[in-house]
């Protein structure tokens, strides 16, 4: 039942990813939406299981906003032992707390061991329910473990895609390596020490000479405090260049 | 210019979260669905910044799938100047990498930082530009630091409220205690070491005497890994039981 259009090109170079399969989907736009969510952060096969919507479908082409890759690479089950048949491990996605006798892990616990299993060969997927009702507790059962999001308890209101995009952003995450925090960008080189102490050394000489200090003792303590106040920052050499500029034109205005 | 009517009763129990400021939204439902967005996550306080969309937004209110502690709380500002008065530490969220002079944080990062500074009583808002065009040149340099949420490099295709979502599942997580892994409930007591020693001797008894290991050399591995394959397990009282029953009952048809 596979549809035979080709997955476009963007997904051939992604890693290996896990599986989204999503049980009687009853609105063409989710299938879509989901499709979009889950090529945002590299997963690519998506499996349906007796849509409800009918497949395919025209309103999750458009909802899917290009994502081809995945829309065009979707498998049709009939029933969700067949779509979960090759799979050695298999999460539930549930948002209603059940007397389950299942592990409950969260997306990054997910995540983690999914990395985990994917490494020693083995396929994982990921259940969602139709999206009224949910999963049935025979798909419950189906399932090694349970993915629960932890939600404001006076507000839980994902919707399917949401949902999956949650877990596709998880699922990117474990995998990437951007760094938290990546650092301005400067103009031009970073200034030296002893550019910055050319400013400090300037910079006071000039409070001399309007007397700003007052008295050796004030000098002292306010001296020390400019000194951290300058060094502390990282300057570029162009601007300790303005400052020293600065500096200069205030104090020949002080003394004009 | 605030709305008059009351916050329902969700928001009040919340701790205090970040601000989200949308700049000139063009679509009333994606304002609810930022609503939505946030709400599930905790947070509650929401500005529009000259809204292309007109507001209030019959729209807005349809998509926010009732999340009304948020959409009932909307300010409205004329410019992001005003908007952002307020706040102590902003952040602008941006998908296209500009020659900018900021740090640049995932949003894991972003909400770390958001903790502590909160903690020492300063307030911090994400400005979120409108749909087609993202933030102006000018909002940006209002910003102290850029969120960027790292994607799929061939499709990243994120919408106002999905990138809204993963900064409030973020945010909502970073304050969150839930367990990464919950454990399966079990039906009944945990099985005691003797009880499990009991249905080793008896598996093993029943065993030999159906003449299972051939030879005491083979008897030796065999029991061996038998122990460890049942040990590792952690089983309740009753299904030690019910192991027992099932070794009964073979064994007694074995020797029928």
């Amino acid at each position: 039942m596979k549809l035979t259009h080709k997955a476009a090109g963007a997904a051939r170079h992604l890693a290996p990813a896990p599986v989204v399969v999503l049980c009687r989907p009853q609105l063409g736009e989710n299938v879509g939406t989901t499709a979009r969510a889950m090529l945002n952060f590299g997963l690519t096969e998506l499996r349906l299981v007796s849509p409800e919507c009918g497949w395919p479908n025209a309103k999750a082409v458009v909802a899917c906003s290009g994502a081809y890759a995945v829309l065009n690479g979707i498998r049709l089950f009939d029933t969700v032992e067949q779509a979960v048949a090759d799979l050695h491990h298999v999460y539930a996605t549930t948002a209603r707390a059940r007397e389950l006798k299942k592990p409950i892990v969260t997306a990054e616990a997910a995540v983690r061991e999914t990395r985990q299993a994917m490494a020693e060969e083995r396929k994982v997927g990921f259940l969602f329910g139709a999206e009224r009702t949910g999963l049935t507790n025979e798909e419950l059962l189906l399932a090694d473990a349970v993915l629960s999001i932890p939600l404001n308890p006076d507000f839980s209101s994902l919707n399917l895609a949401q949902a999956v995009l949650l877990l596709s952003y998880e699922w990117f995450k474990s995998g990437d390596a951007t760094p938290a925090v990546r650092a301005a960008r400067k103009e031009g080189e970073p200034a030296t020490k002893a550019e910055v102490d050319g400013l400090l050394g300037q910079l006071v000489d000039s409070l001399d000479v309007v007397d700003f200090f007052k008295s050796a003792d004030r000098r002292q303590g306010l001296v020390r405090t400019i000194k951290v106040m300058i060094e502390r920052r990282s300057w570029t050499r162009p601007e300790i260049h303005l400052f020293r500029g600065i500096v200069k034109e205030l104090s020949q205005g002080g003394r004009r």
